[in-house]
């Protein structure tokens, strides 16, 4: 290895840089401001934990995205978290194990071994909400709101909402009781959307099976007009399906009611990501962005799996990608140079405006630099015997 | 592996809970302000890179504290950053590869095999500023008073800085000229401070010779007394040690005169964690703690390492550890309840309070619950047809 291979970077992992650093830990603030303002309390999961407690409740896909390490003391293996929302739900299972309505939020790296997407790196920055205690509708749009609250402090123009529910596709597959592999070939084929392929596997079901009902669901997505496609699809079916349906209808309408500058959808196929959940499910998209910029929904089984039953729901998104996306007004505040010069006074000035401004003192090697190069729009400067601001025009 | 272990968490490793986490993030917050407004631009250096760009300029020690991973999609070996300073470097030298003075800061998880001490976790969340491009004692003064100024924001009380210079022991032991083993025999003692393996190690080089002195050198610590006693032991060396002894006496003489609340002391054989470093270095203790709180130093040989020499010098700290031992004052802020009502006037009073409040919405399972107990001292209620927030008393 050369001197000049020593700074490349692994692919899907970058140095962030001055000024998106700064926009991306301005976004990050406003996100867990907005948060703990709907009372979401911010935790702090770890960036390691035995794979069990990682993977509890989980599905195989967040094990393939998981790095693993030894741990020296015990010879057991870890993992670097790639998903905090299991963690938050082992911190409200056992680690708070408190009664009642739970609301946690966090920010922080998680680790991919591989790229989700090709848009996207190997250490998105997650953040996100989680509701605890309530199996409640009323909770599921909370979450919803607040995701699309936390869209518009990112600046994101032209939201789109696609919502589903996962009792759809689990009570359809239950009821057609497939084997295993064919079941798992379908779950791949309808994450990708590839109807030649669920063509294939699903092209004998004979008309009115829960078969031949997947096949035809998964080509209807849309608007209003996809709900009622769907509700012919799967007309006549178990009283899970049409609660299921009933529930979509109910809450698209109650949010475009309430947000009338965002599309809603629906996409009954859509499942990617969300092999833990178990109820209604959502993302959110932007145009000319190919993958959800936010999404979530209800997960009640992972308490369970810890050991005690929670309804649970919540939304994550990743800060990095969002400040790429989104439109918003970032305040450029300048700076004030100061000079070398070492009058005690000099430094009491320089101590009371760093209260609230920046000031760059001047070293040695600064000599017959340009403040204005960096960064400076002001200077300190010694005016009959005083030190004073002044404009650097 | 029963349900009950799944939620055990390796040793050295925790969950943050409320309202520490956010004890926790506001000194974060805090501290990157603090540096900020001194111009250090914050950065955002990736949590996993090859071991070699990891490794290149620092010690061995940093390898073994270094989590290692095979990289999927090309096969090497990539570690979890265990130390944010050698990340900085590499970015200073070739990601921004700017002439001039650079500043840049920093805080994120970092990952340590073992914990290095007794007090420390193995998740520490380091927070630090690098300065480069200055070799002047200027830019020693301004890292040194900067982490004097976040120790102030953090709230430690009784701060003492012990102050000393590589130059001296590595003076010494270059003139030394010990065989390898030996030399890192007293490398080891010189950290642990352990005279007796000290005595055995160096008893027998005669007297004024570079080993007699280090052994006698390993014996002097304390105030400005230890500066004269060291000035006697290194009496007629190199022109290098009596450069470094002249730089501790004025930078320790005008810290004095800045800071008469912090105490300054000397220790000529505090190396441990200092393995890349080059001059003057620094650490701050506070009573009770035997760990330092922040250290740092220069260490003008990583951009050479690198492909491009360059003069820096910073410091770092454990915000987690800095929350604990800190006495910060944290505003205490209610929360305002309020209830499941449907009323769409509600929504945007809430809406509106959010702004600047924490507003708790009742879901139907709070049926019955006392909203003081989720730490709200207010509620919305309707009196003559409008919402007003009322105290709970």
């Amino acid at each position: 290895m050369t001197v000049s291979d020593r700074w490349l970077l692994p692919d899907g992992v970058e140095d962030i840089l001055p000024p998106l650093a700064g926009r991306i830990e301005s976004l990050r603030r406003d996100v867990m401001d907005t948060c703990q303002r709907w009372g979401y309390q911010l935790v702090i999961p770890p960036l390691i934990e035995y794979l069990e407690s990682l993977f509890t409740g989980t599905g195989h896909d967040l094990e393939l995205q998981t790095f693993k390490l030894t741990d020296q003391l015990t010879g057991r293996m870890m993992g670097v978290r790639a998903d905090m929302t299991p963690q938050a739900a082992r911190i409200d299972a056992h680690t708070l194990g408190q009664e009642g309505i739970t609301r946690l939020c966090y920010a922080g790296h998680v680790l991919h071994t591989r790229p989700r997407h090709m848009l996207t790196g190997r250490t998105p920055i997650q953040a996100g909400c989680e509701l605890f205690g309530s199996a409640s509708e009323a909770a599921d749009m909370e979450v919803i709101r607040l995701m699309l609250e936390t869209l518009r402090v990112a600046g994101l123009p032209k939201v789109h909402v696609d919502l589903a529910h996962v009792a759809i596709y689990e009570s359809l597959i239950g009821e057609a009781d497939f084997d295993r592999d064919t079941e798992e070939a379908i779950f791949d084929a309808m994450g990708r959307k590839s109807v030649p392929e669920l063509d294939q596997l699903l092209g004998e079901c004979p008309e009115g099976s829960a078969g031949f009902r997947l096949r035809q669901l998964a080509r209807v997505s849309g608007g209003p007009e996809a709900l009622a496609e769907a509700r012919q699809v799967l007309a006549g079916g178990s009283p899970a399906l049409t609660a299921a349906l009933d529930q979509l209808a109910r809450v698209s309408d109650m949010l475009s009611r309430d947000f009338p500058e965002v599309s809603f959808g629906f996409d009954f196929c859509e499942l990617r990501g969300y092999n833990y959940h178990t109820g209604l499910v959502f993302a959110a998209y932007v145009p000319g962005h190919g993958e959800a910029v936010a999404k979530g929904g209800r997960y009640d089984a992972i308490g369970s799996d810890f050991g005690r039953a929670r309804p649970a729901t919540g939304f994550s998104l990743d800060i990095r990608a969002l400040v790429s996306l989104g439109d918003r007004v970032v305040r450029k505040s300048g700076a004030i140079w100061a000079p070398a010069d070492r009058d005690p006074a000099l430094e009491g000035v320089i101590s009371g405006l760093r209260m609230t401004e920046t000031v760059i003192r001047a070293l040695p090697e600064d000599e017959g630099c340009d403040p204005a190069e960096r960064g400076c729009d002001r200077q300190l400067v010694k005016r009959d015997g005083q030190w004073v601001v002044e404009s650097l025009d």
